[in-house]
């Protein structure tokens, strides 16, 4: 099975149909067609088809297919059929909100450890985990296998934090800091940039309104 | 110009373009080809082709494209020709996080208020803007024109804020709320799931590495 070329933008698909799939099981419904996936997420049916198709035939033609065993196809395709220890690196007001954030857990994502260079946040407690100092970042991870990363330290010490996450073994790194990382190959990183999301807002509002609102 | 259906997909990479040629800008790089910029963000040059020819012709051919105008056309399509005011709703470790987000403000995004339900949390300071109790959503709105509303409430609250919102004039909703969220055809939804981000991880970890790591 050829997998590794699949768009990021596909995967990223992948996981909104798991959602909504899950939705669907707990409802009880056994069987769905693409369209019905289709309109349930918001993209076109044709799409979804083809998304579905990158990973083999699910679906039974004029049937559609089972739900649970869709779902449990995506969520294996996803790494999801596991869980996953995350290392969160920086406590701030973001890497708190993270470290506390219930979408995590809900998908198998269970944060390990979270560290802090700032010495008044050391001891203090996010969810079960307490703040840790920085320099406790090898044993975490190596004692806990953890193979997740995430970064939100400031951008003058996110590539310091980057080299040392990744020499204690992590091995795909989440980045919120505005600064580019390098990274080896071999290494999975994402950057993740949350105005991202807030211009596709304004794109469409400048689309939908060309006079000035201020 | 037919700009309707550009796929969400390129809007996204259309502002990280923007970013690198700004960055290019203050290096003083004054044309660029578009292989250049797709090695410059790690996307094909084909794709880079495609993405801007939703938009006319920038480039010259065996010249390339002029930086400082490419720029400028992808910011007023973003609409970032322009400041957005924005108001967040919720402040609690998300979104005081958002609130203070450095990426936003680079972006032209101006966070013009904060709300939120806990009586503690009103009058405490998040840069500039005070945190101010919910009953201010429509004034604080109206008073300054805003479009822009950011949901970062627990789900039982999103939807009831959601409505104030839209009937308040907000036209944009970015949801950081598991909620699913109902809005009137014309409103502008985003949902926002950081977990998306780390199951991009997982996926590409699970397919480099089929052996448990745990």
């Amino acid at each position: 099975m050829k997998v590794h070329r699949i768009p990021e933008a596909t995967v990223m698909r992948l996981s909104i149909y798991s959602r909504y799939l899950n939705q669907l099981l707990d409802e009880g419904v056994e069987t769905i067609s693409s369209g019905e996936i289709a309109k349930g997420v918001g993209v076109g049916s044709a799409q979804v088809r083809k998304d579905l198709a990158y990973f083999g035939e699910f679906g039974t033609r004029g049937v559609g297919y089972n739900v649970k065993e869709l779902f449990g196809h995506l969520m294996k395709i996803l790494g999801l059929d596991k869980k996953w220890k995350v290392i969160i690196i920086g406590a701030g007001k973001l890497g708190s909100a993270l470290a506390l954030y219930q979408g995590f857990k809900d998908r198998g994502f269970a944060v390990s450890a979270i560290l802090d260079a700032n010495k008044e946040r050391i001891g203090q407690k996010l969810s079960n985990v307490e703040i840790e100092p920085l320099e406790l970042m090898q044993q975490r991870i190596q004692e806990n296998n953890i193979k997740l990363g995430v970064v939100t330290v400031p951008a003058q010490s996110a590539q310091d934090v980057t080299d040392k996450l990744i020499a204690a073994g992590v091995k795909a790194i989440l980045n919120f800091s505005p600064q580019v990382l390098r990274v080896p190959s071999g290494i999975i990183l994402r950057n993740v940039d949350l105005s991202v999301n807030m211009e596709v807002l304004s794109f469409n509002l400048a689309l939908k309104n060309e006079e000035s609102f201020n």
